[in-house]
């Protein structure tokens, strides 16, 4: 090593120490928070996860019980213009309609392929499941995996013109890293269906199949000739959003997470079950506050609307992740 | 080490590698299944392992779809003279039988009470259903939790006069440890309440609660004096049995396993639906046949009948595990 080397490793060392003085042997990979500036929100998430991780400490969680859980559309990549599975379910609608003539004038089909995203708000979640139930059935699941995956390789978020699996939020994806670095199983919830999220959500952010939490459609066993498969049924068992997320976790997981990640007023029970558990935890609001960006949406958000969780995030003294202030920088660079 | 301890390692080795030809590098740990005898049985687990866990062979499987199931009473441990849930069930009835002095005259809760087993298995599952829902219900989670870690601590197999959670049987935690060596992800099935084996399936199996896939109690959020909580409800979504079994595995799973190992009929569907996927699998049946203990049983028993499926894996080459033959241990030993 050079002496010039050498004194800028140093000097990075000193920088690195002042910017995170509460980095310990404990908490490892604390550095690969890049996207994250100084500052009370990340000092919170490093001081969570140095307490969680020393051994011998009054707040050593073992490394089976580090639960954490995040939301995803909003929370590790931007709702907008609409959450991924309803660019999906509109594309498919359209695929499926040349067989389905009377979609045309018959809501929420209709609204769908218009893509008229103020119809299908109001058509609701009635709405939402049986535009479901004909898109994402009559299959065995590995046809519909072989669907999604056709889907996903082209498809492009049309605001940010990128593809959806360069969509994820990157403090977000470094925090999953820097999470799973310390021993932390992540579980990824959404509301629709987890079959949707399963093949790429290895890819994207590093969870797999069995680390996500949905709904999900029933399946039906069957033996076609000879060979049993399982098929997909126009049926559901739905994640009711809210007081169902925390019903849902405990079903999946067994146990009360210690760190909830949100973005919306629907994560505000799993966030306060995750805060009311024994010992430290970590409950985090991304904020899309990015004023300067086509992605700052709160309290009137058609989709992923951030209202009465503010408050009672600002109320109880949670951790929220203001994107103006606590982020500088927001995707990869992207190569297409 | 002495010439002579050096000379028994030699022939040690040698016989190792006679045993095993188809030990590879790629396989790691074939060594740890001592209560395994020789023979095709344990062939076959080995070249499995070694078919898929080979880098650049034909039959390689990425380490993430290394999924394997197992069903739980009868397979990873006897299941007399009574599945181990229904033991904690008709104790837990009795315990609150004092608060319900009508139980006593009335079914099933009587049969419970004066552990009549095969007054229980004509209540059916209907029976059983309502007993579960009077004694898992109607606290939260952690109560739930701390309940089955009281219980279990205490309580002892009757009929193998040791604890329950040393009723592993000793060639299948072998095994266990030996896919897990090899990448494999471990899901264990039962039919009951996922809730009372999650307590103390890591301790005894190693397996994490949230891979333990059950029947589920339904919880309901409520806050109480302001503090959020879930409350399990008298209210279940069952595993059902046989058909349902693929279903349940892959709303946990979201894939299709590689290998799956049951002991009864109700394993059935379970065990078709792994066969029949593309690839190398392993579909293995564990037949009660120890003559010489107490716990042989197959086509005609109370609880864990193997009937049809014993015909189905033999018409259709299964691998089958015959204890009198294939094994040459059964339990640990225990302190107690």
């Amino acid at each position: 090593m050079t002496i010039r080397k050498a004194g800028r490793r140093v000097i990075q060392a000193a920088a690195f120490f002042m910017t995170f003085p509460l980095f310990s042997p404990g908490a490892r990979g604390a550095d690969t928070l890049h996207s994250w500036n100084s500052g009370p929100t990340k000092l919170a998430v490093l001081q969570f996860v140095r307490d969680v991780t020393t051994e011998g400490g009054p707040f050593y969680v073992p490394q089976d019980d580090r639960i954490a859980v995040f939301s995803h559309d909003g929370t590790l990549c931007p709702e907008i213009p609409a959450p991924v599975e309803l660019a999906f379910l509109m594309d498919r609608i359209k695929t499926l309609s040349s067989r389905h003539p009377n979609w045309k004038s018959k809501e929420p089909f209709r609204s769908a392929l218009s893509k008229n995203l103020n119809g299908l708000a109001s058509a609701g979640t009635r709405g939402i499941l049986e535009l479901t139930a004909a898109a994402h059935s009559g299959m065995t699941p590995e046809g519909f995996e072989a669907t999604v995956n056709g889907w996903i390789a082209k498809a492009r978020n049309p605001r940010l013109n990128r593809p959806y699996t360069e969509c994820g939020l990157l403090p977000m994806l470094e925090l999953l890293e820097f999470l799973r670095a310390n021993g932390f199983r992540i579980y990824i919830v959404v509301r629709g269906d987890a079959a949707f999220l399963r093949p790429w959500a290895e890819r994207v952010y590093g969870v797999p199949p069995g680390q996500i939490i949905g709904s999900s459609v029933r399946t039906k066993y069957e033996v076609r000739k000879g060979v049993p498969v399982l098929v997909r049924r126009p049926d559901f068992d739905m994640l009711e959003d809210g007081p169902g997320r925390p019903s849902a976790i405990y079903r999946v997981t067994g146990r009360r997470p210690i760190a909830a990640f949100g973005s919306a007023d629907g994560d505000l029970e799993m966030l306060r079950w995750t805060a009311a558990g024994e010992g430290r935890h970590l409950v985090l609001l991304v904020h899309h506050t990015n004023g300067g960006n086509e992605f700052a949406y709160d309290r009137k958000a058609m989709f992923g609307r951030l209202d009465n969780a503010l408050d009672v995030a600002r109320k109880s003294g949670w951790t929220t992740a203001d994107m103006t202030k606590d982020w500088n920088r927001f995707f990869t660079k992207t190569g297409r």
